[in-house]
């Protein structure tokens, strides 16, 4: 295979930074251009310490950036800035875009969510949703693939193939997450500081106001070819990678287990556990890998589904990679399957 | 006030330490034993080195106990062990359990939730359950007072009110736990190893299968005059202290706060905080606090309450020792009134 | 005793809410004023959640403060602040400074270390250097309380009394510190966050170009009577409090443990471990404790001396307040028995 | 390059299992056999379950080895045990020990810090010492290789180059140690449970009592060309993974970063840093590179080097696999390039 030029827009976050790391063993792509504003002239090294044995081009400002020859841009850039850069970007360009701008094909859903009108309404809606067990084909094909919000993989990976086979009642879903710290990247606020948030933990965005539920709707409503609203509450913990989603559902556990067996059955990154078995997000740290368990309650029609991935890999970056794989016509698992670091 | 003297048997662990911890500064009581199986002999400063400026009795064998002159006796034995014990006990001996032994009222309900018939029948039937808030009467004329699973009052706190003034569906409660380590106790298990249990969560105890749900069964029936069952499932945190409960309810938000407000209202311990804000562990570790929130839902009519305690003071020894100052006529705060340790 | 009351200055911060957390729960203060620029108008309650079940009053900014009535002022100002702030206050109001402003006696020592001249030589002048154990005469007498950075107490802690004695080469110190977080304040700094400091460790200021290196080479200068010059390298831990000093000394072990034991023979706060013995900085946590250990090396005449304190109590608001019951005539340790937390 | 066979013995430990995930995306490699005393007859999937989505043998007891066809064993065993089993192994096949039990060369040095006389004393002499920067050539003829100690290679990455330039006075080596938990394994000891870890630390082995300075006399007085003793003091860091050596030492610190720079050009895993730069363990984690930075004192002829690695991959498993591919011929690097994980 010929080898493809990428650029990262916006590598001196973790999502950018999580990208290079994975794209350093790939043998398929090699780093052509890297923009970071803040950190603009900068050398990966001094940013990142911990990438300084890869020879990387220096941070430059996005105007700067020299897109000639280059095959596919990540772009890791802030919400709504996004939007406005990959505008201009050249047509020709594949795009794998790790912001939340095009996670929403319907412009009203992303108005509601996210608080204005969309910059690139026609961009929105070419934007393929970048779930890769879900939208394989057309993310193959597709020019502008828009990665998932990290809560919301976690939680349609348990719960699509359900809504679809319809063996839960999708009017009672109650999501329940546990996320570690690193999703909230690279940002200064108070209450990210190790001093504030470690040896403790506290629900955000409580009462179902998180805006990846914008996400949720689209998707289970699309599953269910009903409108479909689940209840959703995160929670912060004092851990860097990892998200862990507890679904309370109602429905057969056995059933269900099958069915989610069933659906991944051949899917390299996703691991249905034994029925009755949980998973830890200890386990998948660092790696592309989702593992997902399912227990019966005590009281009959009624189970839990637990889902975990780390929110940086197989959440936001591993999936950006697993999508250009894809684009690129690359082996789809192509620099994904080193195994997680445990301890 | 004239100084009682206690005894601490089962003070080689960790609430056993607490207790030490908060009889130190309170003026009513002084330490006559100190009971440890595995550390008998050892002196406390070295078994607990935290505890080296206090003057306290070496640890012995429960045999070799001095019981004279001790007025109370607080119990920090292993289940099942406490109960053969205290049957043993002077009878004019007062006693805070902070087992699991005598918590269940019900003979049937012990059996099935612990797996073999009680030791001490007449014990348990004379025990009172040490919810202190809800049980305070009974409390200050008891002689054996139960201590609650940490897990158990975190929830009850949230729900004991609300299924009581019937303003949530009692039959659809989920009850989402997030607890920190220290509960599991001093045990050696691979399990509770900083490598295995550090940078990552998962949960235990799934699909409604945890201990304490005979506590949930048993207090919250008897608040709603009928059976209920709660769904619960727990997630083991990496955070030494501390349990947050998600309680996923039906019921009007706004009525939800305003039982809890109006039942807590004079409770020294008990901080509802304002309509629409959540609590966090960070704000009540190593403190006699809880503070419980309350979201509503955007769906009409639902609602999630979140309470947080530490479980090691609120959650067993605090709460013993809130306890044991009525048992002996003290103000009942005495010796709580720290501030929790932040950050 | 009469009630005191006091004013802290700059209560927004750790050390600022360290004292309100001490100050709770003494009989002798009354806290009658609280400045935070930051946040002033919000009430503590929102700045400091875990405070909320206290009655106190609302920040204010340092202009607004009322004064009338204050009998004596914690500054936990920021460096340079601090000393413009306390030149304008009242002369009849003690002070007790937290800042680095008035540790350095000699006007050349600050200018080299903080890089300007002092605004207040004078006051640098009068101000007593606030390590309790070693000026409690001076303390007892002052108007103007220097508070010792938290790195040079847990040094002096280990090193002073020898010095003193002359039982060490003080031409051969070596300070290798191991430090929590909290000790960089609430900052909103990159390296600060959860994800850039938990999981690892790093070493800062290194090669001994720390600013606490003037009061190390005041008071050891001092002690000494000659210049004395030691080698100081903190790291920082992922952890939020304590301070643990590896001191690597010339001398021999078992003299050098003689001589600390006899020195702090008699000092409510100062444990010194069993000769062989090291201290563990969990032993201390939120207490007002220091414990030290000596352990010989396997060379002759060596030997490694190991404090540990935590650094918002020991290191900085608890010794404030310490100095504070010393200044207003109250028992020394008043407020500040409460044993560490642990786990 | 044809596929070769390894063994792991102990592969229900942090080091084999850390051996597997190496393995894994290692393509000269195939895993055909793994023994596990404690975990016999179970899956690596649920003794490991972070490595289920491999397809790997089962553990079995040593004596059930099959080792026909295996090229190379890797021998992750107890110390002492190592001994035994190895002495017992077909001699035609390659070995690379991870225990202490033939890092040393000298029968009585063996004695002196194990405690009893070696059981494989040509072994011993026929063992080649795996620091593999400093040993290729004789790595790449051996066919039993001993892994160092984890904290023996950070600190001999420091050390070495600058003993044997003599740039540095030998006679006044210091070296104070962070580690992280990991390096102490899966053992069920108290002080490794998260409760009485995270949060703190403390010294261990402290007054260069720790077995690993056999290897430090060794090594150092090796390069010396007479006998070098080193002062060395490991501390216990609340973080899974990562060693930091503060090496305390007198020369010219320009020169030394001039050795250290000029030593380790060319090497893949050796980063000195710019002269007055600091390393972070965060930088290493779960990868192969060590880095090391130098900075001078403000004592004249004074300097510290700091170097950090991950104990678990160059500290241990990852120095394996670098010694093994250069005992089957393969690219020293092969499957070890992987960035650190961060954060």
């Amino acid at each position: 295979m010929s080898v493809k030029r990428v650029a990262i827009l916006g590598a001196s976050g973790y999502t950018g930074a999580e990208l290079v790391r994975l794209l350093a063993t790939h043998p398929g792509y090699e780093i052509g251009a890297l923009s970071g504003e803040r950190k603009a002239g900068q050398a990966m090294a001094s940013v990142f310490p911990f990438l300084r044995h890869l020879d990387l081009p220096d941070l430059t400002r996005i105007e700067d950036l020299n897109l000639a020859g280059i095959d596919l841009a990540f772009c890791a850039l802030p919400h709504a800035t996004s939007q406005t850069v990959i505008r201009g970007l050249p047509r020709d360009l594949k795009i794998v875009d790790l912001s939340a701008d095009f996670r929403l094909r319907d412009a009203a859903a992303y108005a509601k969510w996210y608080g204005k009108p969309h910059a690139a309404p026609d961009l929105q809606e070419e934007a393929v949703y970048g779930l890769t067990e879900f939208y394989r084909d057309d993310i193959r094909a597709a020019r502008l693939v828009a990665g998932t919000g990290c809560n919301a993989a976690t939680g349609l990976y348990a719960l699509l193939p359900l809504v679809m086979a319809g063996v839960i009642d999708s009017d009672e879903i109650i999501l329940d997450l546990k996320c570690g710290v690193s999703g909230a990247g690279r940002a200064l606020k108070e209450n990210l500081l190790h001093t504030e948030l470690s040896e403790g933990t506290q629900p955000y965005a409580a009462g179902s106001t998180h805006r990846h539920l914008g996400e949720f709707d689209q998707e289970l409503s699309r599953a269910a070819g009903r409108q479909v609203e689940i209840q959703f509450t995160p929670h912060l913990l004092p851990m860097n990678r990892g998200i862990l989603a507890t679904a309370w559902l109602r429905g057969e556990a056995r059933r269900i287990h099958e069915v989610l067996s069933e659906r991944y059955r051949g899917e390299t990154f996703l691991e249905v556990l034994p029925f009755g078995t949980v998973p830890s997000t200890h386990d998948v740290r660092g790696s592309n890998f989702v593992h997902i368990g399912v227990v019966g309650d005590r009281r009959p029609g009624r189970a839990i589904v637990v889902a975990v991935l780390d929110n940086l890999t197989k959440g936001s970056s591993g999936q950006a990679l697993q999508n250009a794989n894809l684009m690129m016509g690359f082996y789809e698992a192509a620099g994904l399957m080193a195994p997680p670091l445990f301890p």
